[in-house]
């Protein structure tokens, strides 16, 4: 079965992308087609046996990604007890990633369930959305969040290019956990 | 000393309210007086030895709670590993309970990190906000989650009822959850 069978955009990046040790700057996509296993393309920057993390195709802001189970679950009050405490576990790994690639530091987490809160793909998904500043322009973009409004399409080529840099430092980060433990 | 000596109004509620064990459905505030422990009043929900979650006193709308570590950090990217398993782990538990209190199945979690991101007090916290329909009205009021306009203060009367409810809630869902294991 071709990962373009799922009617779910989120389970086919899972379908297309099986886990992968994330200690390993080349993994989850080492090569430079990688991305285009599904349609539309994914940047996969994590991909273990419960989660996954890739760039949000239509990004609010350069670095924007989405964090969720491998499994199809429709809301956060879905997922069973060990994926949410990786769910938890990912989260601030991958705001330091996300913040030490993108050289920003402040950021936004979102995660929507149910129409009402303006989720649009029915596949648990936490948003990580870094914050440059707070221009005028930027203020607006943010109403955008429970909208649909200017967000702008992902670049493949800048995409491939952030997404390699985020699996190396996500790669570091883990390195300094690891040092962390061992203390 | 008192906890009002804090200068964190969150670290000022973590020492107000020792951690106690949310199975059982009066503690952490068994007496209608003990949102006065702190100023402003808190409507705490739980509160363990890692975590704590409380009402929000500027609700977006009826049971928007707030979810913190009991440690002082300023950003998620701050938790340590043990807290962030420990965050994950209470989102979808709460996420249950408010909806099952409520009766509103659509919901945000957002959490914001640094002033550009809309963070207001600096101590890592995710805001939980029930969503109950889509109205043009409540459609604008979403827009306030990264300002500060249309929020109204929080009725102590009403809190408290609601107090009890969510966490007479909380202790059926991890009854729930112990009969699951236990299958
Ligand atoms: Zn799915
Ligand atoms: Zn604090």
């Amino acid at each position: 079965m071709s990962s373009s069978d799922s009617p779910c955009p989120f389970c086919a990046i899972a379908e297309a992308y099986p886990a992968t040790n994330p200690t390993s700057a080349g993994s989850p996509s080492a090569d430079d087609e990688a991305h285009e296993r599904t349609s539309p393309s994914a940047f996969v920057v994590l991909s273990t046996p419960l989660c996954m993390a890739f760039l949000d195709i239509m990004p609010l802001s350069p670095g924007h990604i989405l964090v969720t189970t491998r499994r199809h679950h429709e809301k956060i009050s879905d997922v069973s007890e060990e994926e949410s405490r990786e769910l938890g576990l990912w989260l601030p790994r991958l705001s330091r990633v996300l913040a030490n690639v993108t050289g920003v530091w402040d950021w936004n987490i979102v995660q929507n369930n149910g129409a009402a809160a303006a989720q649009v793909v029915p596949h648990v998904h936490f948003h990580i959305i870094p914050r440059p500043a707070l221009t005028p322009e930027l203020r607006n973009r943010s109403f955008t969040m429970f909208g649909r409004g200017q967000r702008s399409e992902l670049d493949d080529d800048e995409a491939a290019v952030l997404t390699k840099d985020l699996r190396k430092e996500l790669a570091r980060e883990l390195e300094r956990l690891q040092n962390k433990e061992k203390l």
